[in-house]
């Protein structure tokens, strides 16, 4: 089965979309990129779930990060359903969403990327996308990504964390420990050499004392 | 490049662990299964995600969820790393935690599971594994995966949260929706027919009306 993995570049296509045609990477430009699919329009968890994302498009964009979603369901569709979407969360049901969502009706490249989910069946016993979160760099190599089955909605406040984390990591000399939330202290990485450390993190490294005597368990705070 | 998709078989294989020489699916038996993988022992993310699943284990052992740990390290690494582990946790400094960790260092599984982390090299300029999750069903089928870098610790509280919609699930036909957490309500899934909805859900269904006049957005109660 195929499957991309950490650090794959991510593939380009050209999709048909809300927004007319597009090109992946040309959509993406520069940007950090999150593609997020979901198994069919008009049904519940997904209408909850693209609500939720709609309500959180600013939080996206301040951090350079564009949307899209995916299903296999049509264009005429996904605009039909993006004004139950709207009228969800309580505003003007319009057509029109912050990001745009990707047709896939021949599952073209919900195959390609790895997306379907087969014990999710639609009408005809075919299957339908599940909920993947593909999180793509400025270089378009894929940095993360959560594969959730039809049944479970995805939990959006972790999506930003993680955003936050790759984005920090990716320029600082940190790593972000478990459970780590915006503003927490972060963690040295291990190829910062004990006496660069205190010069890099001014604010200063606490190093956690371990029976191995091994000096790697080193806190500091959140770089801005 | 390899990966496993939701609804695969999760391969079975013959492993070395601190418990001795396994089996996996022997090792699941009947239970759910999480397998998780970090890149290395004796570093700073990874103490402190083992160091949280370790207070976890009884929450997943309630959960009838058998909790395993791989990385590229070896036994004789991943026994005086749990010393630290332990300590870390302010708990005895002991050789013991309450689930084994695999010894990959050929990364023969790492390969096979799709488990790297092209990005995070060790000092032989080799691969390290990635912050993977797998969640298998009792069919030993696989149910949900994420897929973190190295820089960025996991949130066990979103683990624990997708087990408990993953058991809800399985058992009732409902689905989570976003952010949801365990008390909160629950979906009526679309292949149940309006009039047998009420009939399963004694504690009543309310249907949100929407602009397409489809009746898809039904919550009830959390099933016992």
């Amino acid at each position: 089965m195929p499957g991309i993995m950490l650090g794959d570049m991510f593939p380009d296509f050209k999709a048909d979309t809300t927004i007319g045609q597009i090109r992946f990477h040309e959509f993406l430009g520069d940007s950090w990129g999150i593609l997020f699919s979901h198994p069919r329009d008009y049904t519940p968890v997904c209408t909850t779930e693209l609500g939720r994302a709609v309500k959180l498009a600013e939080e996206f964009k301040k951090r350079n990060v564009r949307m899209i979603a995916l299903s296999i369901d049509s264009v005429p569709d996904h605009l039909g359903w993006s004004k139950d979407i709207n009228s969800y969360n309580s505003d003007e049901p319009t057509e029109t969403l912050p990001f745009p969502i990707i047709a896939d009706p021949k599952r073209d490249l919900a195959v390609k990327l790895g997306m379907l989910d087969p014990d999710e069946k639609d009408n005809d016993g075919m299957p339908v996308t599940a909920r993947c979160v593909f999180i793509i760099g400025p270089d378009k190599k894929m940095k993360l990504s959560i594969l959730y089955p039809a049944t479970t909605g995805r939990n959006f406040d972790e999506i930003l964390r993680v955003v936050d984390s790759l984005q920090l990591t990716a320029k600082h000399s940190v790593a972000t420990p478990v459970d780590w939330k915006p503003g927490d202290k972060v963690m040295v990485t291990p190829n910062v050499p004990e006496e660069e450390a205190s010069k890099i993190f001014t604010c200063g490294v606490t190093t956690k004392e371990l029976p191995s005597g091994k000096k790697y368990l080193r806190y500091t705070a959140q770089p801005k």
